[in-house]
């Protein structure tokens, strides 16, 4: 998964800084008008080759999207696509996800989607998993109240864990899937280790939570 | 899956109102007396043939078990399983779980098994699925504040479903297993069906859940 070192990588994130933007933390409270207009921000935590992002951005124009990713030589595969696209409601940051509070001022982003994170599966690890609740406690931070988490993973065991994470925080689970690619959904955009994966039949978990306590009229 | 009527069947259950318990709202609040012992009362709601609850009350003689199924024809079954068993920390009862509160007092239950519930998969149906809210609510008061839910099913829908539900109503999910078979576990006890899907391959759906508030480090 791990990509090798591409010495021109530097010089690629250098000429396209109005893509992989070289000083995030200076946006911080200011994304709108980074964009330009007052559209909804959406983020992806570690977007990898940018199919995802990409695909979302040009599925709704009206929202916009910043991925983030720490490793450069990944990165600029997913600028690449940026830059095809000819979109302009995206923008990368090479930055690590403990960062984001610095990144993002409080209620800025109204969705965080977290796609195939890293599993992590030995337990001394655990405190790295994107869904740790250091994490979720950053993610309640720069999320609006009304604002989600939406993830995908094919790892089982992350999935278990991060059901009991979200709940153990106080998160409501909105929605859950086991199998998403059960029935087709149009709206559905694959990432490239999803769009693999689900070709093999396995099986692709979605769920869908929020910080929002309102609850509804059962309680 | 429902059985042919079995018309011995109520002579048998007269026969054997030492398990089959004929007035169960007359014990309401003096289970323990019942039982004559301390002992906290697990039940499970929709014990169909027996297999879970007489394994598990083999298993943990220091609890008293109480099996509730609503198919008279069915709990024959699981009544012979009892008598054959021996055992006397089991009571079961021909009822409907609409009606557990006139059956148990409140904070009387220590944990409540759904076990392979009807997954009443039409949206019409949602209010019969055991694990809608309002069912929720009764089970939150018979519950001890530090009781569990623990439920098995292999419905991926009902799974999904009852995920979700748990969250809204607030409960806190302490853990999930998407595929329980997956590794051997000595401590669970199969029902029928679970022996028998789990055979086909197919994966056990099993969460455990508290309505407890208390809350790990995380917040």
């Amino acid at each position: 998964m791990r990509q090798r070192y591409k010495p021109w990588a530097d010089d690629f994130l250098e000429n396209n800084n109005h893509i992989v933007l070289g000083s995030p933390y200076e946006n911080k409270g200011d994304w709108k008008s980074i964009f330009g207009n007052d559209n909804p921000v959406h983020i992806e935590i570690g977007t990898g080759k940018g199919q995802f992002i990409v695909g979302m951005a040009k599925q709704f124009p009206n929202i916009n999207f910043v991925g983030i990713e720490l490793e450069k030589s990944v990165i600029v595969t997913a600028a690449q696509k940026v830059l095809d696209s000819g979109l302009d409601n995206i923008a990368l940051l090479n930055e690590n996800a403990e960062n984001i509070q610095e990144i993002f001022a409080d209620n800025e982003v109204a969705t965080i989607y977290l796609n195939f994170s890293d599993p992590w599966p030995k337990n001394r690890h655990e405190k790295r998993r994107l869904t740790f609740h250091t994490f979720l406690k950053q993610y309640q931070a720069i999320l609006e109240p009304t604002g989600e988490i939406v993830f995908k993973t094919d790892n089982k065991g992350l999935f278990e864990y991060s059901l009991v994470s979200f709940s153990k925080f106080g998160l409501i689970v909105e929605e859950v899937r086991l199998d998403l690619h059960e029935y087709e959904d149009p709206l559905n955009v694959m990432t490239e280790y999803e769009e693999k994966f689900s070709a093999k039949g396995q099986p692709i978990y979605r769920c869908r939570a929020s910080f929002s306590m309102e609850r509804d009229e059962g309680n």
